[in-house]
């Protein structure tokens, strides 16, 4: 009997098999290049998930928030990397991270390696974040001032010590080619490279740490970077099949959506399942259509492509409008189940905080509103 | 001390005196028009708001999922609407509920009013739901074949009672005056109205049940109308106010963000506040830029209107880019934090999952994987 059958509202549907061979292939990759893979874990957010990731090799991660790092320490992981912005109004979280595991933390500007030093009383780590081009935050490479003067600060702490230069290469999701991956990649490669060798004979260990889903899914030769953080290849989305980091049918998560009414003047199918559920991102199909999500059947042994021509086209709170072709809305009657691809993965698992794999065990996911012990 | 001074991480910020404004003002409407007004209590989803409503005679409310329906039975809510076309598939939570109280659920076609009458074994009032030119789901006004069978199927169901038509003109969303919004609003009253007499003789203890938020923020006379549903006007936000809902300066929430990082030569201040916390419901300010929300100053009296040309122009998972003018970027420091009004308060209300009042209360909101006992 399907997993299907089981749900009644909507669930966030994981197929271990494609997932665990999303995690295989990029710890092999790693291997291959002698580079270090950081995992970034605010995809999946879950425990169990993690533990998949261990099974491969995996001992050091990257997490997104203060609180999720102590949940993933709570599990045993005593090597993480917050890649975010340091907020220093968290300063007991940092202390109490910093005395029990190896923490690393990212700072953007000064303002912030000055408040840090100011307030942290165990040894922490620091990363300069570098803005290799996405320009959402970090120090640009060229700004040798303010490197210089962050360098100065964390020289004159006695708890912080310069781990090397960090950046994401954001850039990489508005590629729609393999090529234009690369291209990035190169690019990025190449900034990191000039300014690690920069300040090569001053911090001689100082590492460079980088990775987005899209240049390491498709990179093999990762130049002088030390490790890389890719998060999102846990998973995968139709935003990653549209970069062309992935193919579809290696998407691990859909989400299951009750049937609730079908308009059959214009081939509409409402679903239980809105933005309260898969988030409101949504992808330009190039001819101004915005699609919220694919259709794709599911059997005992999971799901293969998406059906053409079947979207999600609009999404409300709680309804989502699957628009379908003659025959899958002869297909569809109210009462089933059915399945949907999502954009994003990461907004999508954060929504429904929780999985159902298809022999249906439930894997928890991080509770941001819990306070976790470590 | 302003309650901004105890925020560490991103919350959402509740200012009880307007949010009671806005509640009074919509209580006290109703009761002018002689409408019973039965809010829908998906946007603030939280059991002392509730109370809130029930101050102001507030005693039959909508909720938008059966889960919630049970979450405000378990806090004595006994006159419970769902207005989501009904998920046959929770039966059990349906005949639970329908043992208990008052239970008034909705169909869209005539698929789901046969499953309905199949599964149901306690008394339920069934709305029809009419699609009266949104176009997201319902049986259109002028598809008598359609109404007829259902309302067959109602008659024909001991348990199934027939409450009357409801209809959402979410096509007022569309709007950008006060005179659009009651276009669409005498439009939708016509339709009703044409509708409701048609089926008068037959039916004569039918109601008509209507109410989005910005007819019912705007209109005066609702007509034939037995009741109207809004929800968003609880806080209002800026959609609102650009569809002309509401002032600016009426919105009763807003996402305290820490200052994580500063980049001076664009003016742009990084908040720890992304779409897990906003979701990434946007705004198009007319000249292709979008944005996802507008700064307040706040202080023990709450907020007033958002600072001109202070918006918050992207959002990634965690991070949130605000962009500010000179002035407001020297006022503005790294460990400092913000208020943001939101762009969709129902969205950014759910990914935030509590309130912080202006005077440090926690306020609690539904949990969608909690069990609630009714």
């Amino acid at each position: 009997m399907s997993i299907m059958s089981k749900v009644t509202e909507p669930v966030l549907l994981l197929d271990e098999q494609k997932c665990r061979n999303n995690i295989q292939r990029m710890a092999d990759k790693a291997k291959r290049s002698k580079i270090r893979l950081r995992p970034h874990f605010k995809t999946h957010q879950s425990r169990q998930i993690a533990e998949w990731f261990r099974e491969a090799g995996i001992s050091c991660i990257t997490v997104s928030s203060l609180r999720m790092a102590t949940y993933f320490a709570e599990q045993g992981w005593d090597d993480i990397t917050v890649a975010f912005p340091v907020n220093t109004l968290e300063h007991e979280r940092i202390n109490r991270l910093a005395s029990k595991l190896n923490i690393n933390l990212l700072v953007a500007d000064l303002e912030a390696a000055l408040l840090l030093s100011q307030v942290v009383k165990y040894p922490v780590r620091l990363w300069i974040k570098v803005d290799s081009g996405s320009h959402r935050t970090g120090v640009l490479p060229e700004d040798k001032t303010t490197i210089n003067a962050i360098l100065e600060v964390i020289n004159g702490s006695r708890n912080l010590s310069f781990s090397g230069f960090l950046t994401h290469a954001g850039q990489s999701y508005n590629c729609r080619s393999r090529d234009e991956i690369m291209k990035v990649h190169r690019d990025t490669s190449a900034l990191m490279r000039e300014l690690s060798d920069s300040y090569r004979s001053a911090y001689p260990d100082h590492e460079i740490s980088t990775g987005d889903t899209p240049t390491c899914s498709i990179a093999e030769d990762f130049g002088i970077a030390n490790e890389i953080r890719p998060g999102n290849f846990v998973f995968y989305d139709l935003t990653q099949a549209l970069v062309s980091s992935c193919e579809k049918r290696e998407i691990a998560v859909a989400v299951a959506c009750p049937v609730v009414a079908r308009h059959a003047d214009r081939n509409e199918i409402i679903l239980y399942g809105g933005g309260i559920h898969f988030s409101k991102e949504s992808l330009d199909q190039g001819d101004g259509r915005k699609i919220f999500g694919e259709l794709v059947w599911v059997n005992d042994e999971g799901w293969g492509e998406p059906e053409k021509e079947c979207y999600v086209t609009k999404l409300s709170q709680e309804h989502g409008i699957l628009r379908v072709t003659d025959e899958v809305f002869r297909r569809i009657a109210v009462g089933d189940v059915v399945a949907i691809l999502p954009v994003h993965s990461c907004m999508t698992a954060n929504l429904l905080a929780g999985y159902t794999t298809l022999t249906g065990e439930r894997f928890e996911y991080f509770d941001a509103k819990k306070e976790y012990f470590i």
